[in-house]
C-alpha cells in the first residue's frame, strides 16, 4: 500500500455550503465545481480532445466496465495508456465498473470477493475484484480510479443496502491497499441510498481510509429531484472539507447547482451529449427541442448568450434541418453545445462562489433552473 | 437572357492533355484539378466548415434534388441563401437533380417539358423543369449551377441515348435563357453513354451555348475503369480548352488521375465520404478497412505520408476502436482524413503540371493506382 501523493485539492473559497477549489492531478488542475464529459469508450461521442479543450475541459470520465471488454487491457497499454490511445493530454476519472456490471442484474453474481459477471458483447465471463479493477485502472493510466462498490436499485430494502455498503468499505479499503502508482488517485464512493444512516456509516467507513477524494454514488438512479439533493447535501456534509466530493451521474442544471449548493464539487453524466444526439439543446431559456416545427426557419444561435463555436456559427434553423436529415453534424454539433454551456454554467458558478454571490447567482438562475425535463432514450 | 460572366477561367499550365487551372468564382477562386467534397443535404457528412477550410477546399457540392425537398426553397431563401444557411463562406456547386431524380425509375415520368416524380420522403409530386431547376439554384445563390439533363443508365439502346442527348440540349438552352443572376455561373452537361456519336452530337449542341463550363455526365454509372477513362478523355477533348471540364460522380485515385490525364478539372463523388463512414481510410498504400483484426494493435497513423489532423492525432488501433466499438467519431475522424488526402493528392496532381513532370508522377504513384475496390453500401 502505497499513500496516494500526485494530487491535492485546495479550497480556494466557500459561500455557503457551495466550494470553490483547484483538484491538482497528474494532467493538470481543475477548478471545481466542474461537469466532466462522459467518454465510456474512450471517445466523448463525436467530439474530439480539440474540441473538448475548446470549452477548456480540464477532465473526462471514462469506464473500466467498457473499456475493460474493448479494447481491453492489453491494448490500451500496448498502446502507450489510455491518454495516447485517445491522444487526451488532460485528465481523465475512470469509474470502476461497479454501476455497468449491478446494471447487468441477471447476468451478475456478488460474492465477499467481488462480482463475476457476462459481457454484454459476447457473453463472456468476467470477475471484477477491488484488485483486478485497481490494477486495470492504474494499467490505463488514468488521474482518478474509482473504487469497486455495490449500488444498489432504488428502492431497496434496508439488509440489501446495509449489505451494499458493508461490501462497499470492505472493496474501499482492498483496493486502497492494492494501489501502486502514485499518480492515479483512488476516490472511495459513499453508498446507502435514502437511507441516512446507512450513508453515515458508509462515509465513516470511507473516511477513514484517508483517501484522496469521495464520491456520493447510488444516487440519480430514479428518485425524485428533491431527494436527491437532500441526500447529496447530507452525504457531502459527512465527508472531509479537504477532499474533493464528486457526485455520480448528475446531470442536468437544476440538480448540478442544487448539489453545488450542497457542498460538491465534480460531476458526470451522459445527459449533455445523449441530448445532443437525440435534438435537445440545452439553453438558458430551458431544453429545447429540435424536431419542434417552431425551429424550421429561426434565424437564431441555440442560445443567444451563449459564447461557443456552434452558437457563434449556426442557426436554430439549420441544426434542426441536420436533425430531420438525419445528418451526423447534427448530433456532433449540438453535443458540442451541450458541454460547452454547462463549462459555461460551471465557470458562471464558480465565479459567483469566489465572488461571495452564490446564493443570488443561483437563485436567479430560474431560466438554468427550468431545464432538464425527462432524458431522451438512445 | 443574361451572359454568364462572374466567373472565369483561366489555363496555366498544361502537361500532355492534363491541365492546370484556377476558375474564379463568386465565392473565390478554385485551383484545379480539384476535388470537390459532396454535401448533399447541406453539409458534407460529418464535418464543419471549419473542417473543410483546414484542407483548403475551396467548393463543395449541394444537391437541387435534396434540398428542394427539404428544407426547401423558401426555407433556405429566409435564411439568407445557401451559403449562409450552412454557414459555408466559400464556394457552391449544386447539380441539378437530374441525376437523382432518374434513379428513382419508376417514381418518373419524362416530358419534353421536364420531369414529374414523387419524392421519395413523402409521395408529393414534383417537376423539374429547365427553368425552374435554374430558377431554384439561383434562389440558392450558389456559384455554379447545373442544366438539367437526362441521365441514362447503362447499357442502354441507341434510340434512348439519343432521345436522352436530344433532350438534354434543348434543356440547356431553355437553361441558359432562364438565367437571371450573373453570380450564379451555368455549367451544362454532356450524355450520350458510351457512343462516341451522340457524345460528339451532346458537345457539339452544348458548346454552342457558350456556358461558361461544361460537364461530362452519364458516366461513373457502372462501365468499367477502362472505359470511363477513354469516354472522359474523349468527351474532354470535344470541349473549349478555355472552359473548365467537370467530370461528374468521380471518385477513386485511379479514376481521379486517368480523368486529369484526358483533361478533366473538377470532380466530385460520394466515395471518400462514404467509405469514412464505412471504416474504409484511403491511403498511399491503397484503401484500408479497419474492420481488420490486423489494425487493432497498429500505433501507425493511417497514411505515415499525411499530413491531416487525423494522421497527426490517431493511431490505426484508435481508429479502428471506434469503428469496433460504433462511435461516430470513427465515421467523422475518417471522413476528414479520406477528404484531406485526395486534397493533397489533388494539390500534388496540380503542382506535377504545373513543373512539367505530370507523365512521371502519374506513372509514379502506384500506390495511389491501387486504391479505389468496390464502393461499399450505406
Amino acid at each position: 500500500m502505497i499513500a496516494g501523493s500526485a494530487g491535492s485539492f485546495v479550497l480556494r473559497a466557500t459561500d455557503g455550503a457551495a466550494r470553490r477549489g483547484t483538484l491538482s492531478l497528474a494532467h493538470g488542475e481543475v477548478e471545481t465545481p466542474a461537469f466532466m464529459p462522459v467518454g465510456t469508450a474512450a471517445t466523448v461521442k463525436g467530439l474530439t480532445p480539440d474540441d473538448l479543450r475548446a470549452f477548456d475541459t480540464r477532465i473526462i470520465l471514462a469506464n473500466t466496465y467498457h473499456l475493460w471488454m474493448r479494447p481491453g487491457r492489453e491494448t490500451i497499454e500496448a498502446l502507450g495508456g489510455l491518454h495516447a490511445f485517445m491522444s487526451w493530454d488532460r485528465n481523465i476519472l475512470t469509474d470502476s465498473g461497479g454501476f455497468q456490471v449491478f446494471s447487468l442484474e441477471s447476468r451478475r453474481e456478488l460474492s465477499e470477493n467481488g462480482v463475476r459477471f457476462r459481457s454484454h458483447l459476447d457473453g463472456s465471463q468476467h470477475e471484477f475484484t477491488p484488485e483486478n479493477v485497481v490494477a486495470f485502472q492504474e494499467a490505463l493510466g488514468v488521474d482518478v480510479a474509482m473504487a469497486l462498490d455495490v449500488c444498489v436499485k432504488l428502492p431497496a430494502a434496508q439488509a440489501e443496502l446495509d449489505e451494499a455498503v458493508r461490501l462497499t468499505s470492505g472493496w474501499a479499503a482492498r483496493c486502497a491497499a492494492a494501489r501502486t502508482r502514485p499518480q492515479t488517485q483512488l476516490f472511495g464512493i459513499v453508498q446507502g441510498g435514502l437511507d441516512e444512516r446507512a450513508r453515515e456509516r458508509s462515509a465513516r467507513d470511507l473516511v477513514a481510509l484517508d483517501l484522496p477524494g469521495y464520491a456520493i454514488g447510488g444516487l440519480s438512479v430514479g428518485e425524485s429531484r428533491e431527494e436527491l439533493a437532500r441526500m447529496s447535501r447530507f452525504s457531502a456534509a459527512l465527508l472531509p472539507p479537504g477532499k474533493p466530493r464528486y457526485l455520480m451521474g448528475v446531470g442536468t442544471l437544476p440538480d448540478l447547482f442544487n448539489a453545488i449548493d450542497g457542498g460538491v464539487d465534480l460531476f458526470d453524466c451522459v445527459y449533455p451529449t445523449r441530448c445532443g444526439r437525440n435534438g435537445r439543446a440545452l439553453t438558458r431559456a430551458g431544453d429545447l427541442n429540435l424536431d419542434n416545427a417552431q425551429f424550421v426557419r429561426d434565424a437564431r444561435p441555440l442560445d443567444e448568450t451563449c459564447g461557443c463555436a456552434v452558437c457563434a456559427n449556426y442557426t436554430r434553423a439549420y441544426l434542426s434541418h441536420l436533425f430531420r436529415a438525419r445528418e451526423m453534424l447534427g448530433p456532433r454539433l449540438l453535443s458540442y453545445h451541450n458541454l460547452a454551456f454547462l463549462a459555461q454554467a460551471m465557470a458562471e458558478a464558480r465565479a459567483a462562489i469566489s465572488e461571495g454571490r452564490w446564493s443570488g447567482f443561483r437563485d436567479r438562475t430560474e431560466g438554468f433552473a427550468s431545464t432538464g425535463g425527462p432524458e431522451p432514450a438512445g
